[in-house]
């Protein structure tokens, strides 16, 4: 798999697959099959027809690059798909429209993007609770304003981390993922009262959410799912943030994993967490709530690359964190070296706040 | 109470009010007090001084336009409050930070917010339901990319519009409103060990959440509120952007509230229905999640405008939204005179979908 | 002139009240009677109406508040402000429409609001200046993803922010502001062929710029005064960016105007650098160029208050980059200091290139 | 060339092209090999290195897939093209850092993208002209708020695209794309004080503009460019979305290019109208000028696919533009048909505007 506009540099070879036209291509077909067989189910299509199309929607049987280039064409990449169904069997396609088929195919696409960030995120919550149990005594200097104001503790710090993480892990596994399957108007019309059977035999057959009502017209769990990855991929920037800045030449409270300048030999860069937050910032995809009536006229086709893209920089995000603690050097003794002499006036940190977070984050 | 670049336009009072700064100075001077009462029922200070406090923060006790442009030297809100109380009992906002006192009454803020908001979204959903209800035998055109597609049913529009809100109704009410206390560096450490204890209190007497840890520096829970604004926002504007295109000149299907032109004595303009659309295009806030260490220096302090902003227009979208379905005149007729005659071959709206969807918002 | 949503704490008064309801108001007002003059001069309207309309015009006549709030109803403030007028004359407003004035309006509001924002840049530009010449020979540690590199100096570091500013302010003053007038449907036709006349002596006027076309439905130029506020705000909050992180307690190389913590005495905020970092990242106006044929239903209206704002924070963080300035410390030694030996190793700064920045800025 | 993340469907295969990896790599390429041209001719390294140095650059030496992921390790994609090329000759990159490499082959890339969306977008101006002369006469409703408001006629309409889409070009035509050189901190210091002299030859070289002072930490031209490709792809959905609501069914004014429905044979969607509008609301690039010190860690890096994009996509919003235009058919009679019996009081447009616009344009 080729990639462009600089994908590979931020995001691991496994997301941009998993984001990739030729996966959204074969769940697109995964769908199709799906109908084909919830439809035969519900007695709406014949059982061979539907054998026939689950036959000919195997992963990879279609060119996705000429499906996408086609797809120009029409504004939608999967009629061309369809027209190939179609050729196959006349049963293909039955009562649905191309928004169900790519809306659901969204769908998967994203259950699997999240289960490989899910994979990177848990590895860098469990760097975080390491790191916050290891460094429980480590005393460093808290900052805020980036002025040192009192000491804390490195372990805490880490409990800090931790718990953004989590919370925006479990926002992230929170939204429900949903087929969509209305027909051409969102009327489900095309199934004779077997609309809604249907319905709900696709949603289970792909092991998504039955939504209370088909939402071709409804993006509310799109941007839900746009924010949640928001959230991740802030999170985890938050950490490689906070690196970059322990990093500094002047502070030096932490050496994380990176490369070498091609200017200077002494130069010790931070290139993972450069790279995580480099990819948090991509993170801000806009879906736009406001489409017209029952499928909108750009904003709908806007998502598509919108949440490639940010399904794909998420998991970057959160690949190059976990790199970024995996890898990561603590400097305990300058961390407390580095405190200046008049936070000694202060009282340490309340300790009981790290098994607090671990016990939450255990729990 | 006075508003400045256009609020009064797109927001009502009261939710203007609930958001201004007189009202995050009182939410300050809730936290303030209810932080005096908490650290003395855990023994911390003593309950004079609690009393003290207590009194010298009742609402409205100090001038906003003066703490506000005092703020601008220390760039917070909290620190010309805090002198003031000082100097009324020198235990006031004793083992805490700006942060706290500014977190903590933003979330004050932001329930209060929160609930006006839930009612002219509870009015939208009501009347939602109802014209889901009323038209469920309306036929109408179901249009994509703007072209008449198949039949479908205005109550099964409507229907879709209900679902939306309430998603978005939900998950902003499913955001925890935590308190927040941390002291210096978030630390707790200022309150001998009774810290947790104290936030424990501090969260119960303000009605708000007990986080897992304090927040100071993992914002997650603001940009997820912010994330939930924005799909209530938007969730409003696809109603009133629907009806803006059904009543456009030349499809004529409902007449939404209105007023008059300048120039043109025959035209009626979908003014209520504009007003939503624009202040929902307004609910954008830029949550960075992404700060330096125990405080950030820029992030969190723009979050302050941003919040407050958001909160107040989205209540506007909802009102707006509310005016127009409420003042909604639909025209069954046309609607049905619409329908072009292509679409005559294709089966109507299977209409238990109407059901299913009052059924979910019953339930 | 009381302000709501913290904006007191960001923005400077002078900046607050060119953006306020008041002046927005004072502006439409001096496009009516600047309409009704020109339109007497061109001989469209008795000149005896031009000048009662002219009297009834004057800055502070009408209520504000009143018109932004019967605006709500319209979804415009110029049409309380015409009913009235039309009150006072019948051919107030004569060939016009709400968005002529409105537009118009906007030009002039920022106009003027421009030039409040070029007083407080060009002290920004003068104080970099100032410090570039001042530390051409004052050594530091140039750093590059927050590590140190190879030497620079801070007079070099100042040149950069220069450039940046002044790249900035230049852009910002190359957008033409212009006036708008083009009648109910920008065809100019209701002043019986002395339309073009009219916009002519309407722009010459109010001091604004003669537009190819009426813009109505063309907010390029909208949009491109947006970009331009934006790169201010952000020039402007570059350099509060590194200020601050030279003032880090472990850099220690400069000590920018701040105030006390309310829980550390020892502690010193760099209180306006933070104002001038969280009021630039206010700045990004959404202007939407994809509106609705003559006049768009939502992405118009969602003008007026994302500009105002705009206006009013790149203001603020040019006023608070200007603070950070003019009252900046600087420790040379510790810059000195602070120099890895490492980077002995490499020459110094080519010093011509401050005479080379200074020049341009100067040229 | 491949694509990912549905490029191809908004895209066209050329600007693709000019925005890959591939492309990018060829123009760091260039950058060394113009690098070392300059650095021999001012005497800063030998000829003959100059020359082996020049010949290892040619287009395609290298592999772009490989630099890419290589770059991850270092989070950037010069060090592996520099660490091959100093294996060939110990001279090459001799200066500079990597960033001078990629910030110039940015403005190379952006050159090349540039030209290609100008072709597009000089198509879309001249259909505009084209149908705003033809059409000057043909009547229709001007629409408001969505609303009918007077008579104007579509060559003013088309007169009004005309204007906002050459402002827009113009604006991006007058963005600099200025050479970047600096070396490791941006002093020019390891040239010997030669260094403004190889970015004089260096800029000549590759047709690029000097800069005042090295750009490495002011990304005010990054974020010019930027703003003026949102202008671009804005000014083109403008078009788009207008030619999609005059397309409606119930207004039936125009027939744009499209294709059929999967699900309806009697529709005809407007695709490329679709895909224009998909694709101009992709254009939203976030440079942030607020940047760490001499670089930044995480928003420099964030810019190269950010501006690959806004390239890409920008591109694809004409080119569909284009195409929409291309193969318009205007029905002159509905729309006239269309006109509401109230408009017949207003008077017709001015039609010196259509002449106005057209001089303005050909001037």
């Amino acid at each position: 798999m080729r990639s462009s506009l600089f994908e590979a540099l931020f995001v691991p070879e496994e997301l941009l697959l998993a984001t990739s036209d030729a996966r959204w291509l074969d769940a697109m077909c995964a769908v199709e099959r799906a109908l084909a067989r919830a439809s035969a189910q519900a007695g709406v299509i014949p059982a061979p027809a539907a054998e026939a199309i689950a036959d000919a929607c195997a992963p990879g049987h279609f060119d996705a690059a000429k499906i996408m280039a086609e797809g120009h064409r029409v504004a939608n990449p999967a009629e061309p798909l369809v027209r190939r169904l179609r050729e196959v069997n006349e049963w293909a396609h039955h009562g649905a429209t191309s928004q169900d088929i790519i809306d659901t195919a969204m769908m998967l696409v994203a259950k699997t993007a999240r289960e490989l960030i899910f994979e990177q995120l848990d590895a860098v919550a469990e760097n975080c609770a390491r790191l916050a149990d290891e460094h429980r005594a480590t005393e460093m200097a808290a900052r805020t304003l980036l002025q040192q104001a009192v000491p804390t503790t490195f372990g805490l710090k880490a409990a800090g981390w931790l718990v953004g993480v989590v919370e925006a892990r479990r926002r992230l596994a929170a939204v429900e993922l949903a087929a969509q399957l209305g027909g051409a108007g969102g009327t489900l019309a095309a199934f004779g009262g077997k609309g809604p059977e249907v319905l709900h035999l696709l949603a289970e057959e792909l092991g998504l959410a039955e939504p209370p009502l088909p939402w071709h017209s409804n993006r509310v769990r799109v941007a839900e799912l746009a924010g949640a990855l928001e959230l991740v991929a802030g999170a985890c920037g938050k950490v490689a943030g906070d690196v970059i800045l322990l990093a500094q030449t002047e502070v030096g409270e932490v050496t994380p994993p990176g490369g070498g300048s091609t200017a200077m030999a002494h130069k010790h860069n931070p290139a993972s967490a450069v790279v995580a937050v480099a990819a948090a910032r991509q993170v801000a995809p806009r879906i736009d709530l406001i489409g017209e009536h029952e499928r909108s006229a750009g904003a709908w086709q806007a998502e598509w690359p919108a949440l490639a893209q940010a399904l794909a920089y998420t998991g970057g995000a959160a690949a190059a964190t976990r790199e970024t603690l995996a890898g990561l050097e603590v400097h305990a003794e300058r961390m407390r070296a580095n405190i200046a002499p008049e936070l000694g006036d202060y009282p340490a940190a309340d300790d009981t706040l790290i098994d607090r977070a671990l016990e939450w984050y255990g729990g």
